[in-house]
This record gives C-alpha cells, sequence and structure tokens, in this order.
C-alpha cells in the first residue's frame, strides 16, 4: 500500500507521462494530483491511452489546486516551474522540479545560459543539484531539488570522477550527443514530425545549447575544477536515449584502464550506473534508470574517450527525478525503477 | 520474497528474454534455470545486455540439466519443444510452451499448418490452449499450457465474442494482420536487416501461414462454431506490436453497438483486455500485456471490422505465458504483468 | 533544352517538391512558376533544402500571379484546387489537380465523400481521372485531369482487371492499406510526430475514409462495374510507400493464375505496372513511379487476394500527374519518370 | 546513346547496386557487365527487385570474364579487390575501386590500418585518391582510381581546406561520425537486423577504425600537413547517411567567417560541394552526390566545429566513384549524378 503521496505537475507531457506510469507500479508513493495546463480536465487515458483505460482527470496545473502531499513533480516547460515551484515549497512540501529553473548556481550563469533575468535569482543556488550519484547527500538533506537535463546527466556521469581524480584537463572538453526526439518534448513542430526526422540525424544548438554552462557548473561542483566544454548536440531518429561521446585531454600519461578504474570506483556502490567493456547502446538503457558508461585513452593523441548513454526521459528527467524523491523521502534511492531496459 | 521457481529455456531469444525480465521483477516467481542452446555458457549480460550486468550465466536447454522447478517456460523454435515438454512434463512439472508443437488440437490440422506429421501425436489435445480470457479455467486446471501464436491470440480475442454471439458469420473471415519483426525471431536473416526493413511494409506467407488453422481450431473451441478464415499477416517497420484488422460478414442486421457491447461483456471483468471507442495503436499496448480491441459495422457492405492491438512479445508471448503460469500456481492472473505500455 | 513549360502550385508541400524534383531532371519540360502560400517569398531551399541551393523563390499561389504554360499542375489542399484549377484553364491552360476537387464523377459521390456540396457542380465529370494505365486516352485527349488519390491509384489499379474480367465479384470487396507519413501533408500534427508515429501501426477513418467513394466511382468507370468496397486505411512507420491488400469474392471458379493472367495482360505494355510472382514491398516503389501487382486466390474460402505497392507520392501523386501531363503534352508518358526505386 | 561501357563487379550489394541505378540513367555510359560471387547466375532482379523486372543476369566477378570495357568498377569486399584491380587494369582498362585495397599510399600505412602485409605493396601511391574536388587534376590523369571510404570522403572535404589555409591546428582532430546501416554492407548480421539497430545509437570500432588512417593520408595529400586524428565513428538507426562533426583546435585567432570563407573558397566551382549556413541534415543529402558543410569556431574554448553531411552510398561510395569515372572518361564530372536528394 501506498502512504506516501506525489503530485505531478505538466502529466501530459512525455517525461510527466512517465512519472505517471512509474508511480503507478511505485510501492510507496501513490499519485493523488495530476495537473496540466493544455489538457486539463481531460481524462488522462486520452492524453496517454498507454496508461491504461481508468478514469482519472487531468487537473490544473495551479499551485493553489494542489493538495498537500509528501512531494510534488513538476515537469513543466522552461520558465513555468519557478512560480509554482516556490509557492509549493513555501506550503512546506518537497518538491522536484525537472525544468531548468533552478539547476544553475548563480544568476550569472543562468544569464549565460538562457539570455535573460532569472525571475527569483535568490533561489539559485539553494536547490540541490539532483544526479544522485554525486549529490546524494545534498538531495536527501533538501526539500528542494532541481532534477538535472538529460544531456548534463550523461555527460557529467561520464566525465566527474575523471575530472575530480585529475586524469583529463578540464579545459575544451568536446560532448558530443546525439538525443532522440522526446528529449524535445511533446508539442508539435515541423521539424519533429516523422516525415521531417525519419532516415536522418542533424546537428543543432550548435555552441548555444543551454546545456553547456549547466554542464560546467555541474562539474564544477563535482570535481571541485572548473570545465570548459564545447558541446554540439544532435538529433537521432529514435524516440528516445542520449549518447554522449566525450572527449578530453588526458593528464599526466592516464592510460585507458585508470580511466575504467576511476569510473568503476566512483559508481562502484551505485545501482543505476555501470562500466562496461564495450561501447554502450542507448538501447540497452531505453526502459532503465541505468547509465552505461565506458573510457579509452588513445595515447597517440593524448585523448580520452568516454561513452555515456542513458534513456533521456528516465535517467534524463522522470527516472533520475523519482531517485531523488526517493532520497528525499527517507527510502531506497532504487525504489520503483527498473535497472533493466526494454531492447536487446 | 520469491517463493515459486521457474526455468526459461531459450532464454536468449526475445521471448525468453522478455520473460527473464518480467520474472525478475515478479513478487513470487524467481528464475533458477536459463537454458540455451547456440549460447549455452555464455554470460545473461552479454545475450541480453539491456538486463543488468550481474553473472548469471546461460545453461544449457537440454531437460536433463533443468532442476525441478514449480514451472517451467520452453521459448524454443518450431518443432523443438516437444521432447523437452513432454519430458519436463513427465517429471511432474508444470510446463508452459510458448512454441507452436502442442497448440493445435489434432494431428490432422498439424498436417495441415506445418506440412509433417506431429512426432507425438497423442499429446495434441492434452495442452491447454493458452489464452487465459477464453480458457481460463482450463489453464487453471491444467499441467500443460500451449502458449498461443501472436498473431492468433490478435484475432482469436477480437473474434471468438462476436462468432460466440452469433454476431458474425464464420465463413470466409478475413484476418488482415501487420507485425513488428520480433515476432519473427532474433536470428540473423537478410530479410530482417534494417537496410531491409524500415522504410517499408510488405506481406508474407499469403494463405500459407500456419497460424491460420490454429486461428480456426482456436475459435472453433472458443466460440463452438467452426469458422474459416483467409489470413494475411504483414511485416511492419517496427520492432514490436501486432494489429490485426478483422473483416467478417454480418449476421442478422448487428450493428456497431451490438459488436462492441459483445467484446465489452466478454472481457469486462478481465484486467488485460480492453475495448475502445478509436483505432487501437499498436504503441498503446507495447510493454504491456494488453489487448486494445474496437469494432464498427458498415452496414453498406454488411460488414464487421474489428481491430485488436498486443505487443507480440507480451501478450502474444511472453506475457501471455506469465498470465498462464500465474493461473497454474493459483496466484492472480495480472501478477507482475504491466497494463499500462511503453509510449504515449 | 526544355521547350515546354509548366507552373507548380502548392511547391512547399511533400507532392509539391516532388514535381519540382522531377521536373527539375525532365528532358521536355521546365518550371517557371512555383507557387506557394505560407510559403511564398521564401527561397525553395529554405523550404526544400535537399533541392540544392540556387536562387529560385516561391511565387504566390494566386491564379492571376501564375503566367501563360503548358501544363500547370495544382498541388493545394483538399478544396483549395477547384477555383485556380477552373481560372487556369479557362485561360486556355492545361491542368492536371493533385487535389480532390474534381476527382469524383458526380455531386452526389462528391458529398458523400466529403459531406459538403461541391463549389461548381457542373464541373464534375469534365475532368479526366489520371490513371494512365486505364484512362490514357481521355487524359491524352482532355486539357484537364484530376490527378487520382494515393489509395485508389493503388486499389484501382489492382482491382480494375478483375472486375473487368469478372473474375472477382463486385460487392464488398475489402481494400485494407497501409500508407508512409507524407500520405498526411507536411503541415505540423501532433498525431505525426515522430514520437507519435515510430514504432507503431494503426488504422484510421475506419469505414469513413473519402477515398472509398473514389475508388468505387473509379472502379465502376474503368471496370464497367460498381462495386462496393470495405475500406481501411492504416499509418506505418515510414514515410514512403502504400500496400493495399485487396480481398474480393471469386466469381465462377477463378483460380490464381487466372487472376495473375487478367493483371498481367491489361499492363502488359504499360512500362509502370508490373506484375509479380511474389508480395511486393513497398521499399522496391518507393523513388520510382511503378506499381508491383501480385495475385492468388483462396479455394477454400473463394476469395482473391491482390497486393499492390507503389510510392504515396510519386505513382501515388507527382509522378502520376506528370505521367498524364506528358500523355496531354503529346509526349511518351515515362519521359522523366523512374521505373527503379531507391532501396532494394 | 550510351557510347562508353563499364562493368561492375559486385553488382549484389549496396554500392554495386547504387553504381547500376545510375548507370541505368548515365547517358554517356551503359552497363554491359554485372559481376557477382555467390548470388552469380540469379537474375538482377531477384537481387535488386527495385531495379525493374528486365532479364539481366549475374555474371561472374572473374576479371577472366569481365569484357573489354571503358572502366571497371569494383565494388567488392575488403581485400578483394586487389587481385582483379590490377588484372583489369593490366589489360588497359580503366578501374575505378571502391574497396579500401589501393587507397592507402604506403604498406606501412596500410598495416597501421588493416593489421596485415599488403599483397601487392608497390601498387600502393600509384592509384590516385578518388576525392575529385582535391584530387580532380590526378584522377582525370590516372587509369586507375581508388575511391575513399565514406568516413573519410565526409571527414577530408570538411577539414582539407581548413588544414591547408592554416585556420587550425593538425594535432588531435576529432572526427565523431554517424553513419547509417547500409555503410556497413548487406550480408545478414545479427548486430544489423532491424530489431538490434531501430531506436538506438551507438559507437563502435572507438579508437581502432581502419578509415582514421586513411583521413591522415588523404588530409596529409591534400593539405600538406600531417594531422593526427581521433575517430569514433556510430551507428545511427538510418539506412544510409553520414554526419560528421569534426573538432579542431583553431589557430591563430580565426574566426567562423574565416572558416566559411575558406570553405566556400575550397568548392566555389565544385557542383556537389555546398557550405550552408544551418546545420546540415543527412536526409538533406540522400539520394544526391551532394556534400553539405557548416562551419563555427568557439572562441571561448579555440574550437572550430565543422559539420559534413554526405550520403554513404552516393557520395560516400557509387556517386563519388561514377563521378571519377567521368573525370577519367573526359566527361563533366556531373554528369548522370544528383544534386537533389530526396527527403526535405
Amino acid at each position: 500500500m501506498s502512504t506516501l503521496t506525489a503530485a505531478v505537475l505538466g502529466a501530459s507531457g512525455y517525461a510527466g507521462g512517465e512519472l505517471v506510469r512509474l508511480l503507478d507500479e511505485h510501492p510507496a508513493i501513490g499519485v493523488v494530483h495530476l495537473g496540466a495546463h493544455t489538457h486539463a480536465g481531460r481524462r488522462l487515458g486520452d492524453v496517454h491511452p498507454h496508461l491504461g483505460g481508468e478514469g482519472r482527470v487531468l487537473a490544473s496545473n495551479a499551485p493553489d489546486e494542489v493538495p498537500d502531499v509528501d512531494v510534488a513533480f513538476l515537469a513543466l516547460p522552461h520558465g513555468a516551474s519557478a512560480a509554482p515551484g516556490m509557492a509549493l515549497a513555501g506550503r512546506g512540501m518537497r518538491v522536484v522540479d525537472l525544468g531548468s529553473d533552478f539547476r544553475l548556481d548563480s544568476p550569472e550563469r543562468y544569464e549565460e545560459a538562457y539570455g535573460a533575468r532569472h525571475p527569483a535569482p535568490a533561489e539559485l543556488g539553494r536547490w540541490a543539484y539532483g544526479i544522485p550519484e554525486l549529490f546524494g547527500t545534498e538531495i536527501a538533506g533538501s526539500a528542494t531539488v532541481a532534477a538535472p537535463g538529460c544531456y548534463p546527466t550523461s555527460a557529467v556521469l561520464a566525465l566527474a570522477p575523471l575530472l575530480a581524480a585529475g586524469l583529463v584537463e578540464p579545459e575544451g572538453i568536446v560532448v558530443d550527443s546525439a538525443s532522440g526526439v522526446t528529449g524535445a518534448g511533446r508539442s508539435p513542430r515541423a521539424d519533429l514530425a516523422f516525415g521531417a526526422v525519419a532516415e536522418g540525424i542533424r546537428a543543432y544548438g550548435v555552441l548555444t545549447h543551454r546545456h553547456r554552462p549547466e554542464m560546467e557548473a555541474a562539474l564544477g561542483a563535482a570535481a571541485g575544477v572548473e570545465p570548459t566544454i564545447v558541446f554540439v548536440p544532435h538529433l537521432a531518429p529514435m524516440q528516445r536515449g542520449i549518447l554522449s561521446t566525450c572527449y578530453a585531454r588526458l593528464s599526466g600519461g592516464a592510460g585507458g584502464s585508470d580511466l575504467v578504474e576511476a569510473l568503476a570506483k566512483a559508481y562502484d556502490a551505485k545501482p543505476f550506473v555501470r562500466v562496461i567493456d564495450q561501447p554502450p547502446q542507448t538501447r540497452w538503457t531505453v526502459g532503465s534508470n541505468s547509465c552505461l558508461l565506458a573510457a579509452w585513452a588513445d595515447a597517440r593523441t593524448g585523448t580520452a574517450v568516454v561513452l555515456s548513454a542513458i534513456d533521456n526521459l528516465l535517467k534524463g528527467a522522470a527516472g533520475q527525478a523519482l531517485q531523488c524523491a526517493n532520497l528525499m523521502l527517507g527510502l531506497d534511492e532504487a525504489t520503483g525503477l527498473p535497472v533493466a531496459g526494454w531492447m536487446p
């Protein structure tokens, strides 16, 4: 029986739908409020036909209408989390924001990333950054958590232990990522039509994507060294999954086994991060909360190559948000979260 | 804690892998033996990298090496189930065969479908046919169950209630189905390469597919009337899912609401079959053990159209096999089986 | 050197873009006017980046702005062709309408299909129906041609010779079709997003699709017998291609070879229709103006099964429109049209 | 009328099939010999059903059975070109080898790339390297041309002008590429099944792919400076297309416009290479012989980012081989080669 309660705002989107799916199977947390904006008033089954036919109806995203719950998840568009997040936190609830409003550590970084002033700059830095493998203590001790972006999750897990161990140089790290289309959300866009995506791959947001400052901030906090990153995201013709291929200059003659050992040691006791000895496929992580890592050193050019695969909607969004909530609620972090994916 | 034990033979294939994935999450049954043929001796994680990294090793498919378990699942190629199925059943174990060896009710039907004599004709008709919504009592009372083929599952669930209620004529029913590629198994084939499947759809086995006699036998047993079926399966460029579009002549002026009501009534108390009022998408069932049905009547031509969507690997294979096993073991049939799918 | 001139209205859509691509390679016809609506004023290369980078700009769709050309192609949304089509025809130009406004033969049929009155009912029946293999003489002798819908092209080519030869009964023919997404046009729609289409198949417009009356009208005109059709279209996760699986009751003991011979005889001298002895794949037609047919007879149930594969954007739209224009201009019908497709 | 003759060895593969398709439309060259190995004796239409139904039969790949032609194309597996290539060249024919046997410039480089001795080391360096935009004079003056690998084509076109102009440093250039599955050939492989590729992206051959030495050799020859490259290829779930994302350190304060201008100047008069101001999509090149380039400079980290998109089977294989043959035969290099692709 579920004894803890949750609200999901933005339940009509991809990440919101995944939260509902996960929470419906969670042994300790039950959803008691589903919020939506455009779709408020519609049946859950009309918006997410895969979730089953029962009679739940989407209510409002307005914080006033959210009942007191043990944890509220915000799966809202960029810029839409700040107000409800602070309102719900102000009522004493635990809040996990899947959006980007509270991820960065300073007003300056926020402006660099988003080209606008933060509506509540004093709030920045007060929300724990929600990668449990790196910031688990902060998350467990915080009532407000900003769940990371999908790309930063993949890259930060790959690079933080190497930077912390001094095995790679912090300057000019290349993060080359490919994502499935669900990373761009569920609103219709001409460039995300099946007839515009299938059978092709493209880069986008070259050098300007807002996840680059987030990666730098998170790696700085996790590794104690401020890196500079060149980030090029790509859209691949698939629904889910992110593969980040990271290139960094090796420090002090580090070899491939040094890289692998540093990663293995960092994540030894972590249920969802696994270091493997072959290139990880996003397929192997889709449907799971897992992150698969592999690393190589190229002595010839002095370059470390680290590959990181996740499901952008689970470890990159809803799964990791729930992992954080588990910690905030005093549960085992893996509760209700699958390690196994869906496809061989 | 799992207190019941299971063996999975053919664990390296798609259906076998799904059984392992489901059983690893099952609250009452634990896998204690994983059998394979070509892959015997390899680590499970090498064959199914998505299932996680632990150290389980694939053992043999040979029945002699299977320990005494509460239920053995056979996910073996056509023709390979008969011998181990009888051997394990002879040792007193419950056996669920996902293969085709014990599905048909008579040696004649077997020869019609497979063009060869059955190796143990006396066995035919002794195994319960594993569609729990239609043959639940037989399944619960049987130690040996033949889990149905994927296409028959979709078509029989769609048509049995209509035939039983006399709403459609049994002669010349058209079953036009489209399946994802996992229905063809995991062995490499030139015609199943990504470069041979993507961006195309094709029919195959036109009028000769061996699932046609199975559909006729199962509908005959379920509805008490022997239909004749024209069956054309298609391969669609997707991994999972079957959509069957069934066309039958309306009897006695039946209308669309008669069809819908007969289906709704038949599956009212069934957790996995849902009658909806729009065309079901396979996407909504993939990842679940659900079957979605919808029906229309065309008064103009006197034709019933019934659509049926399932996940071929779950309700069409591993999920339904586990549903049967639950019944055989005295558990709730839905134990450990998802109703919700993966994709909106 | 191109000596004949063409205009393409609706050049920004999928069919319009294909017309531009084909005409750019055509040895006798050159495009001199590209019309668009929303995209008027934009560079062709911005709207169709695959067509090359040269400096052509999209002009208006307004008929007043179309110069005198030898043939005008209208690739406009439903309902938008009637006015410009009549205006351009009134100026003495040859017009090929790829839209649906002039396809049907009577106001009654139009209202049945579209649920509204035709804006110029007297015009219905005056435009030749543009399947050159069946109506070549009318097309060659007409200044106005209505190019058929994609589904009707596939089904009418499959069924007309069999109906004309009396090999199948006209009542209750089932046409079960699967199309790629480009058949639904290029405007953004939530249900056509990659994340809503990939890995799934669905029916839509069950019994109500407007191409059913068109099929009946065209088969009536081609075969001299008025059939009734049950039509269920499906959306498959691919960009291009239509496969129609047609089921009809056999007449007078016709066998499979009778069907094949009737088809082969009908299309013996036709460059784009080929009868083959295996199930045709849409892949083999994509990129070509070809239609591949195959037929079987099921003596057991008295059913003919005919499979028909085309590229919905070529034989089902732009290619066939150009084939018609070739005839109207006195050229060989195959000029500038590929028989070979893109994918093995 | 075709007055020049060609042979295609390895006509049953993807690149061989594309050569046949292109040559069938070529105004000056006609195919007179189709060679195959396993498929010798089969009809072309059985192996490439998309190429039409006529009665051509695949003959042998054995050089003795190849008639005297103006140009022979070898589309054979790695290692299979050397003997027939030298035999046919020895008979005085022009030969374009699409394989890898003659691409490298020295026995040492060959051993580095392929881990084996070259069977005819004296031949290395005698075959022109077939990128017409960079080595057009050599190609036009040579009777033997080694058509480049698909990945090297994309990367060398992107980087050569920048290295030649001194705008980027030659050391430690990162080439991160994603390819469709046809790059891996047409033989069945478990890891290339639709059910193993769809919905996923993966790296492979990390740091060890044999195209890395080829890139270094070609760039050295084209730019007069020997670079070192870190190369990580990826497999994307699509049939055709390569996108290479190249990262190099900027030299001497070069900015984005410097990069763009150097590329534009290098390819100003080249019909198939186009520099655009947005990230190129592989979709826009598929079906064409075009290469689309775009470049950015990141002053913050001192990094150049160059994107390069091609169709791996055309500009990366059959198209470029034909472009070379055109030059060798004294034709315009663009003869019979499309600039426009298939998909918007």
